[in-house]
């Protein structure tokens, strides 16, 4: 079994995109420091969408031409072709596409159904493939969806085997809305480990409904050792009703390495980002790790 | 696989016994005829402890003699044979006592090694033939102690085996200070199915570190049928520091319902007991499944 649990911390886009507050491009700047300080070995740095749509996500151009060099993997929102435009002009190492398995969902976030979704991720990843890009794909709504209801898992494995199909480098299978639950999650990703290589997929939990932890448990158990959180829980999905929390950093990196997994994560570092990420936003609460960390790593 | 979950809500007892508020016997009645309500299968409705040193569990006898004839099954918590003989008197159907694996939790905690509570608990149990009581036992800080850390999984099926072998009709199994992950919780909890009957075992989680329903997952996972949990998230554990907040019934109702098992429990009537509760003590917070609850069942 590997022992190794790979963290992204997509607190700067997925967190941050949701606060009330937008921060500068500086305060977002000093959050990514803080993260790569820790030894984040990935993280979300923003997302090439527009400014006007997303004020929270504007400069983030800027942010990756002010990011030192590093060996930690930092990656992009692209919503499209425009934004993969945008993200290859600003050298971002790792593009993140989404597709939607939900038809409604996908209509109401972007405007086209799912199948057009997975057609322009192929446009992109075809360009992707031209210019050695590192482009991966989340399949969003993999549990259930808020217009639709459950998501059929056939849907999930159609989806996943297109945009591996079309060049994907990794897929993301992502709990927008926190549906999902610790056996459902278990089923899905033991099927898609069977059909996909297990080491390109990984999964993005939100904590809505306080099972976080529970199915980031049930995905390990099923093999999968890669995991977007977000620090200090802050985050959610702006066009999904009652999304609210990705599961916090601090209480995945304290539960995966209690579990005797490594994630090379300094861990009182990682309390000092989830107290910048609480200073800056005003909003967010931190996970419930704060306590143990420090009687632990600390004191 | 049985699709039966029984939940014994022990926030009348674990949970009422450490809120800064002190509530009157007509409020606890109050609030255990709300689960009552609510079709909570089992419920903890006090403890015969010293008045002097627990004031929130005074008057237990009275709340025992003010309840209705039910179909629910009733407890009370025990410390010794004094607690024991006060809860037959009060016609209690199944007393609770506790032992602690941990020597050092056990001599803070009541004055006396593991294995004086066990010797304790035996004197107890004998009586309780005699007399044909239901008297069960909580192993308590089962994977983790405050004062001496990790437990040796062998001190928790030790203890086990001398509670059922001294009578006990049930073991729960206690992450008192909630220090469990749920890769100990799977790990411990196949090794005691595997060694005593799964039906006399449960299991008792708290949330302190947003493990709570991973860990009630991974029992499950374990071929565990049985839980505490506390209405509202109520609780704690006044004698461990840093032990706080039992897991939320309604969230662990909410997972494993949504995993496919039944509780028998009526959702609706459960938020009303949890709005009652945080009503009542002022202080609970209440679990995350009121909203997803309400969007079910009640809108």
């Amino acid at each position: 079994m590997n022992n190794q649990i790979i963290i992204n911390d997509v607190g700067p886009r997925d967190g941050l995109q949701n606060q009330p507050k937008v921060l500068t491009v500086e305060q977002r700047l000093s959050l990514i420091n803080a993260l790569m300080e820790a030894k984040l070995p990935e993280i979300e740095v923003g997302a090439f969408v527009s400014p006007k749509a997303v004020p929270a996500m504007a400069g983030t151009a800027d942010l990756f031409a002010a990011l030192p060099n590093t060996s930690t993997v930092l990656s992009a929102l692209i919503p499209n072709m425009k934004g993969f435009e945008l993200a290859m002009a600003a050298n971002v190492p790792v593009s993140s596409l989404v597709v939607a398995t939900s038809n409604t969902m996908n209509l109401k976030n972007i405007g086209m159904s799912t199948e057009a979704s997975v057609d322009v991720s192929r446009q992109v990843l075809a360009v992707a493939k031209q210019n050695s890009a590192n482009v991966q794909a989340y399949v969003a709504t993999a549990w259930g969806c808020p217009f639709e209801g459950a998501v059929d898992p056939e849907n999930v494995f159609r989806v996943t085997e297109q945009l591996f199909e079309a060049g994907a480098s990794n897929i993301v299978i992502a709990d927008t809305i926190g549906a999902a639950n610790p056996l459902a999650v278990h089923q899905l990703m033991v099927g898609l480990a069977s059909r996909f290589d297990s080491e390109k997929l990984s999964c993005h939990f939100h904590d809505t409904r306080a099972m976080g932890l529970a199915n980031v448990y049930a995905a390990v158990e099923a093999g999968i050792r890669k995991f977007d959180a977000s620090i200090a829980g802050l985050g959610g999905c702006p066009f999904a009703p009652g999304a609210s929390g990705n599961v916090a950093t601090e209480d995945v990196v304290m539960m995966v390495e209690q579990m005797g997994f490594s994630t090379g994560i300094d861990m009182p570092l990682l309390i000092k980002a989830a107290d910048l990420a609480i200073a800056l936003t005003g909003t967010a609460t931190g996970g419930k790790a704060k306590p143990w960390i420090e009687n632990h790593y600390i004191n």
